[in-house]
């Protein structure tokens, strides 16, 4: 099949990426702007520049130290995904299948996001949300591996 | 049209994207020297063994950190401008809007680096080169969405 | 060529690409169970839940901190990497050479791991190999910046 994927949203495939990927892009986005609005509503900001702007000072606190690391796992994870779940679109997955795991992977990062960053709750509920889309990526990575890896 | 995006140098618009993924991969790396030069005109490291064969400390300064924040800021935004822009290409965009937002999104991010890590000005000279780049990517990634949720 | 770059595994490029990626991701999730595993040893969380969950206290320690600043450097090189160097399988190289770069990058990266996150040795060991990454990346981007901007 794959000599003929074909770049464009007649590939259900493709579509289904796409769909995701801008999903998480703007939930990523979501994060920055959450960490902007705890920076204005202390006024505590990381540059000179920002604080004089803003009427602030410089420095941190809890609520947006904890914005920065959801962040910060979204770049650990999510640019991961976006790179091997395309490749894994190329191992002639059943639409079904590759259907489940994008939207549940999605689905767990936007909940990794809402317990961390936005309403900590205890875990496990971040460490569930974090392994799922962790395992999936590794499912993903290891079918393109074998995938590519086989004679034809 | 995308059925036949063509991987090749023909595709003006593969072509675009090239361009400007290697330009701001460069921009990048650029960053990474800053930040090293500025670890080596203090001698201030952040490893050990760094200190050791650098005759210098353990620590960092405003300048270093500076530039870290900067390089953070090009990993918030420039892999998720890099996934989202190559989907946006089988939008079947206007070339010559196709044009003007990617050179504007490096032009803004290359301004975000000079007015961040290299020479700091008052704001909202960051805050300005930054909303143009993440409103460039946010365009993209809605236009991305709504193309391939609709009906072929 | 270009025209028919295939998306399957008959590509032997793209067989190189999808090899290498999907063990560049294993690589970095690595790291983050190191991270995970030093901060079991010493208890020490950066979230208040995760501590109240695992009876340990907020904090870091040195060991932690190192393997933070190995994952932040695949963070600032890999994704970077894995964009750039599909780009260069546009480029027409030769497969012997893309081999020996994709192998030869993937090899700088494992080491530059084992030498920061596992095993600390002197200083110029992890300089080396973080070189080695950033030098194959510019090559590449410069490739790619040539190959797109000159006449069919």
């Amino acid at each position: 099949m794959s000599e003929s994927f074909e770049f464009s949203r007649n590939n259900e495939l493709l579509a289904l990426y796409a769909k995701n990927a801008s999903i998480l892009v703007f939930k990523m986005f979501g994060v920055t702007a959450l960490t902007a609005r705890a920076r204005f509503a202390t006024r505590k900001f990381p540059s000179i520049e920002d604080a004089k702007a803003l009427n602030g000072s410089l420095g941190t606190d809890d609520k947006i130290e904890r914005r920065r690391r959801a962040h910060l796992n979204d770049l650990e994870n999510i640019p991961s995904f976006l790179c091997i779940s395309f490749l894994y679109l190329l191992t002639e997955p059943e639409p079904e299948v590759a259907k489940t795991l994008f939207w549940t992977y999605t689905g767990a990062r936007v909940i990794h996001t809402l317990v961390y960053a936005i309403k900590p709750v205890p875990q496990p509920a971040r460490a569930l949300s974090f392994g799922v889309g962790l395992g999936i990526t590794c499912y993903m990575a290891g079918k393109v591996l074998i995938h590519f890896c086989s004679p034809k």
